[in-house]
């Protein structure tokens, strides 16, 4: 659940284990991820690793479907498939922010958008996502 | 590096965090990437997150294209873009290995095919990727 | 329907058009698509138009999916996301055939992986896709 | 070449088959293909096919690519890979516009967003793809 401010912190084991801040503050039903990128996400190059780059877009994603089910984002929806193009690189020390949108679909099958920015609005990666409500909630 | 046996960990902040093994050793030219799936794992459903999915299919491609640079698989690649379908789901417990194939492509840019499954040979997750070479190595 | 022999032709205005012919002859689960190259194919570098790859490809995994229906391919499914990389090139003259193989998946939804192959073994291009049967069939 | 008015036909063998009209007459970037929906673009359900919908996708996007190297579009791309999500569908007798948007990328390898729209304005689908330069121009 948020907390009173939309905030949401160590909801899942890889939420806490990746350290990402759920934000759902704004109400405009858009989900938002943000992450201060240290050295334990980093890849061969020292820069943020690409596989938490999809977890960030995923996770913002999928909290904007879940969002098309109540204001707090609590309806449970599954992954079916993303895809992710990697932009540009951020170095450790900066914080970004996934943000996902959902652009299209109806009750069950949710259709969304994701990007990454970094705090100077560079957009580092863009993906697309299909999610699926899971049935009998 | 890896070691003798074709066994790669803490590589990157990324890999010692989610806890993968890194696995060349068949020298087959595939990636491998293991995992035990802990709570710190987990998706809101208590299952492996699918963000931690890509990231495991994302390092196995990614050595894969490696691997057409050099056999111990350190020449530098950087994703492009990448597509995850998500078959199935992965308890806590269990131990899953992505698997990476090179499909094709040249000296600066490789295709690559990924697959997660599980120790029962259950396909959970399918992914295909593009991988750049950094220039200058 | 299918023939007698499982070639079908004409099936769907796109498919006169495009002038392919799907192959369900081998009772193997898998669908197929062949495609004579003609000048009319053709890209701005005139070998074998990249949408018309996607179109292929769509086509082969749409009848895999099918295929999990009824032995006859008839079961309608939709299409939900697909994704496609383009590894080779194919000029005018060469016959290419796409085929289409389910991986996974329930009664619902399928997730089918596709190829795209010329007639000297090559392979062309790679594409995933996710399939929704219509209800109420 | 695009005419004075920034309109382009027939250009490839495929684009004179599908019929679709190349606009890249707003001068601000962005690459648009109009396609007026018949019988021979249709699906099994009578709709706009989803592989013609790529294609549509993959033109515009590419054409957004094109436009990065110079005003008339003519700097020569290749997909390297494309994500299509099917959002809605389009009945014959309808116009459908693909518009396609550079969101990044350098001077070889250009990463594009693509959305496909009615004539009312609904968003019937959206794609994103990776081109790359063809060297020597």
């Amino acid at each position: 659940m948020p907390e009173d401010n939309g905030i949401i912190r160590d909801e899942t084991g890889a939420q806490t284990l990746l350290g990402y801040i759920v934000d759902i503050s704004d109400g405009d039903g858009k989900g938002r991820c943000h992450l201060d990128i240290g050295p334990q996400h980093g890849n061969r190059h020292g820069m943020l690793h690409g596989g938490v780059i999809s977890c960030l877009l995923d996770n913002a994603m999928g909290y904007a479907a879940s969002l098309t089910g109540d204001p707090e984002g609590q309806t449970k929806f599954l992954t079916v498939s993303m895809s992710t193009n990697y932009i540009g690189a951020a170095p450790q020390g900066m914080r970004v922010t996934a943000t996902g949108t959902v652009r299209g679909g109806g009750k069950s099958t949710v259709f969304v958008d994701g990007e990454l920015h970094d705090t100077e609005g560079r957009l580092l990666a863009t993906g697309t996502g299909v999610y699926k409500r899971i049935r009998g909630q």
